[in-house]
């Protein structure tokens, strides 16, 4: 398989690289052939989704603690929860300055009548991303992409289109591309990081749907 | 045509129906058969365009200022202005009571870098309705319609899912077989009625697809 050139030689780091989100995405890019570090608070438990991975579907996959993985990192997925999304990114500032940073946290809280979005100071957490990491390229993307198929190794092809969310063009291309890279996929650009906070929040209704229909609901762009 | 029975009997009023999005959906429902009121600030304007109506698709459609059309319909779309949303409303609680209100309305700005969506006190145009209608049943729907499609004579399907948000489920499954009389549309139940923000924000998103694609996006929930 031949990378898109944009994806040429890069590596992407997976911060929350063993949480389900983290974990399915990096699954999917090892298939895809793009190589792959796993962050995680403890570097041992990244080691070990690393090996697993490696085991069930090939590729280069190897495991860090985040701090670690961001510096391996040229391209870094944020998919840690919401809880400690601040306190991550400003200890990991430097070590991401100059890279491609994808945040893919969406801030929601849960009470008895199902999910509801939590209010974010700065605006969204791609936003309080932006400003804890004044020199990175900041980009959003991958909020509404199932863990569940992801994971799954039956599911071949993801029938879902992801919003790539930025100010900065060859950025947006890149995640774009890398979003390409996952069959069935196909990541569409969806505005400035400013709008970042209802693609985050969608989610929550993406949660209802799934209640209602027993679903695994994805979002498709049609006349695209 | 056979009307779902959610509709059989049941008028739908259109406030702000002399717009293109309320003109658009008014004319949908009009060729499939569901009787029609145009309302409007101005009576002799709402009855103009349900006679252009009447002439382009058929089917029983007529005009009156927006409190008239509010009295004689069942279910009455919002598809105002924000600007003059709050205004409307706030005048037409007792008529609206006891009614099945739709909500449609983007409260965005617009500035150099595109849509972005205006702060709501009430947390959303469909949450201000609530707020201004206690004794009428809200809900929300119709927000990503692209308005130059449904006005497109030679557009017989809409490639598009609707969501349908709201608290009460005979009402959003009235809204969800509202939205099924339009060739191509499907009803998707989208969560309650606080979760209605992120749906009337993400308009600002589909702008930029548009922008970037030169589309009249649409979103379609897949895996159900």
């Amino acid at each position: 398989m031949t990378l898109d050139d944009k994806l040429a030689g890069k590596t992407v780091a997976v911060l929350g690289g063993t949480g389900p989100q983290g974990r399915g995405l990096a699954r999917r890019f090892a298939a895809a052939g793009v190589p792959v570090v796993i962050g995680s608070r403890k570097a041992d438990r990244a080691e070990a989704t690393a090996a697993d991975l490696v085991e069930a579907v090939g590729g280069t996959v190897t495991g860090a603690d985040n701090e670690g993985a961001a510096a391996a990192g040229d391209i870094v997925i944020v998919a840690v929860p919401w809880d400690g999304h601040a306190e991550l990114l400003a200890g990991l500032a430097s070590t991401l300055a100059g890279k491609l940073v994808v945040d893919c946290v969406n801030p929601m809280g849960f009470d008895k009548q199902g999910a509801y979005p939590l209010p974010v100071e700065e605006g969204s957490a791609a936003m309080q991303a932006r400003q804890l990491l004044p020199d990175s390229v900041v980009t959003a993307a991958f909020h509404h992409v199932s863990a569940v198929l992801l994971e799954d190794p039956e599911v071949t092809s993801m029938d879902t289109d992801v919003l790539v969310l930025g100010d900065d063009r060859e950025a947006t291309d890149t995640v774009q591309a890398l979003v390409d890279v996952i069959p069935g996929m196909r990541g569409i650009f969806g505005g400035r990081l400013r709008n970042a906070h209802q693609v985050e929040a969608l989610t929550c209704n993406l949660i209802s749907v799934n209640r209602r229909y027993k679903a695994h609901a994805g979002v498709r762009i049609t006349d695209v």
